[in-house]
């Protein structure tokens, strides 16, 4: 007899993730010298960064397990010597002090986002976003029976919800995801904004879930913040991914209000046991690499610079307020009504792959795609003059 | 104002994970020379081996850090080459074709289990198991909004479930999972009860979660079997934290029925984006570190004889079936009816650490308690003096 598959069954794909196997796919068939600066396909689908670990934190690593650490479970929380690392982090880097009990060092930010809605919402509950938004926000929370509730955003905003936006919401949603900066739109929230978002919702009883993984990748535009300078109730969910460069090696962790960390360590142990030990060596080597890891971001700041350089002079003029990540959003509703078929092929005319905005925003994603600048330097300036030769500018 | 927290915020605590931290504590605050035999705090709580990963799979994890590789995400189902290694595995050790495109590799079993449960079950749905059960099972439901249904089994029935109990039910449930070697009797399912038990579940549209993640740790007393060898539609989960001795590394995989592979592929996709890439390539080397790993198992063996030896002259007289992984099941309805109290005391006095029965089996429970017997040999076949000698036999 034919068996029931559960709702989660349903779940939407990352599409991100299928883009990157179509360009591994067009990579692998690529004849030589397909392209005259022999690059071959420029690679900016993937949020994540061309570099590894840094030396410091993938040597780190290396001495652990040649010392013969057993690498066994650690405590659900993590190692409570990088937890009190991330506890410095937060002093040195936002002068906040944050006791190191609050912080649970999860399987990147991808695992910590369950453990937050499950220890904050309920099956029904409505949790609020901008859209466009990183997809695995509203599949995660749709997987998990709770619903997706979308504000629309534009270049008017940046892309980012308002007080405005809020205090129209009736009835009020459970909870509010803030990411800033934010994938896919690179644009930030001032701290001021931050702050009267935070106060809002501790006020109104709506949970802050502040996704702070782009932290660090800023570039001058706006201040940084952080959601727990202004709020006991909002919850931070960060990594070791991005700025750390450490995407692979799953490693991130959760700042928790005081009333959640007990249930999310309940969660955690059922849910994970522990993140992973080797990860976490590496992580807390990683806050001594600063030098590698400020080289990195200066190259993202270089590459960024030449594309909104040389894009619109390429025919995409229409790019959102780069502050932050490693994105460009742009509209390309002037080139195509189906940034999917769009995004194809740019992929088989200019050898670039791009995440189409379908997968950030069901809606309006048609007229959008993504570019990320994360990747070897030498190939992102170069795509701007293989564009401008495909759309024969 | 105060805010809302979620149902996910009640899910009980993986009481193992306080019993480490209790065994830490009291293993810090020892005085020198505590016990005569000088092996201090007796570890017998955790399931976790010894041993750390074979050297083997450490040292390609070396090799690939110093060769530079960046350890980016992975495909979300994981490395090709680990997932045709696993394929070969099943083709080796039972003699089964499986397709790699089936087997999903997994942030551990830990991981694998939420996916398994989102992608065939809904919020409400009923999942049958034998109590006692391995905590998590009963917890990530919960946590996920559905329900286990307890199924009391006793040392009559191995502590497994039977079919006579299974063709009961009524309503029937939405899933069974069964575990064999079991966690925590460390009893087995013979060959052909897994398969009436596997033909049963496909025959009446109950979705069949086989937990195989002991497999490689049986003592010769019932053979090991897979439910992919009797079923087209059974979940079967698996590990490299156990026999192969990788713990916190946190991998493991899952062998998918066809009609699941696509949903858990998105699941994983958005929960996960992948499982640790340096724990993918020490696994992948882990399956040539037989030797290695065989001598663990001729370790545990040694000590699981000495205490199904030693144990029942220090009163411990009332053990389950010790078929397989390294665990004893042990009623101790003659000395205690609080197991809980009872362990505490017996770290406080015998220096042992041992896991109340009420973890387990909440309704039970209090009159059992499982010892772990994958720590280092020469403590483990101590505890039987310990306990004699803190009974007064």
């Amino acid at each position: 007899m034919a068996l029931k598959t559960g709702r989660g069954a349903e779940a939407p794909p990352f599409l991100v993730m299928d883009v990157i196997a179509a360009a591994n796919a067009r990579a692998a068939s690529l004849p030589p010298g397909a392209y005259p600066d022999s690059l071959g396909i420029l690679r900016m689908e993937v949020g994540q960064p061309g570099s590894g670990a840094p030396r410091g934190a993938a040597e780190a690593a290396i001495r652990a397990l040649q010392a013969g650490n057993p690498m066994g479970y650690t405590e659900a929380f993590g190692l409570a010597s990088l937890r009190a690392r991330i506890a410095g982090h937060y002093r040195d880097r936002y002068g906040v002090t944050v006791a190191p009990s609050r912080i649970a060092v999860t399987v990147g930010a991808s695992g910590a986002f369950p453990l937050a809605f499950l220890a904050a919402f309920d099956v029904g509950d409505r949790i609020a976003m901008a859209a466009p938004f990183y997809p695995p926000y509203a599949n995660i929370l749709t997987a998990l029976g709770m619903v997706p509730q979308l504000l629309p955003c534009d270049a008017g905003t940046r892309f980012q919800p308002t007080l405005t936006m809020l205090e129209k919401l009736d009835p009020l949603p459970a909870g509010l995801i803030v990411a800033s900066p934010c994938n896919p739109a690179g644009t930030m929230l001032s701290p001021e904004e931050l702050a009267a978002i935070a106060r809002w919702c501790h006020a109104n009883g709506v949970r802050l879930v502040s996704d702070e993984i782009y932290h660090g990748l800023s570039y001058g535009t706006v201040a940084e913040s952080t959601a727990v300078a202004f709020s006991d109730s909002a919850i931070v969910v960060n990594s070791f991914s991005k700025y750390f460069s450490m995407t692979g090696w799953r490693i991130g962790w959760l700042l928790l209000p005081e009333d959640l960390v007990r249930p999310v360590e309940c969660l955690a142990q059922n849910l994970f046991i522990s993140a992973p030990h080797v990860a976490q060596v590496a992580a807390e080597a990683a806050f001594d690499c600063r030098e590698e890891l400020e080289a990195n971001k200066a190259g993202y700041a270089r590459a960024r610079a030449a594309l909104l350089d040389g894009l619109p002079a390429a025919g995409f003029d229409r790019i959102a307020a780069a502050d932050g990540a490693f994105y460009l959003w742009c509209d390309v509703g002037h080139l195509t009504n189906d940034s999917l078929e769009f995004c194809a092929r740019m992929l088989e005319g200019a050898g670039i792959a791009a995440s189409a905005g379908v997968d950030f925003d069901r809606e309006r994603g048609s007229r959008f795609l993504r570019f990320s600048y994360c990747g070897p330097e030498a190939a992102m300036v170069q795509a701007p003059a293989r564009l401008k030769a495909w759309l024969g500018r």
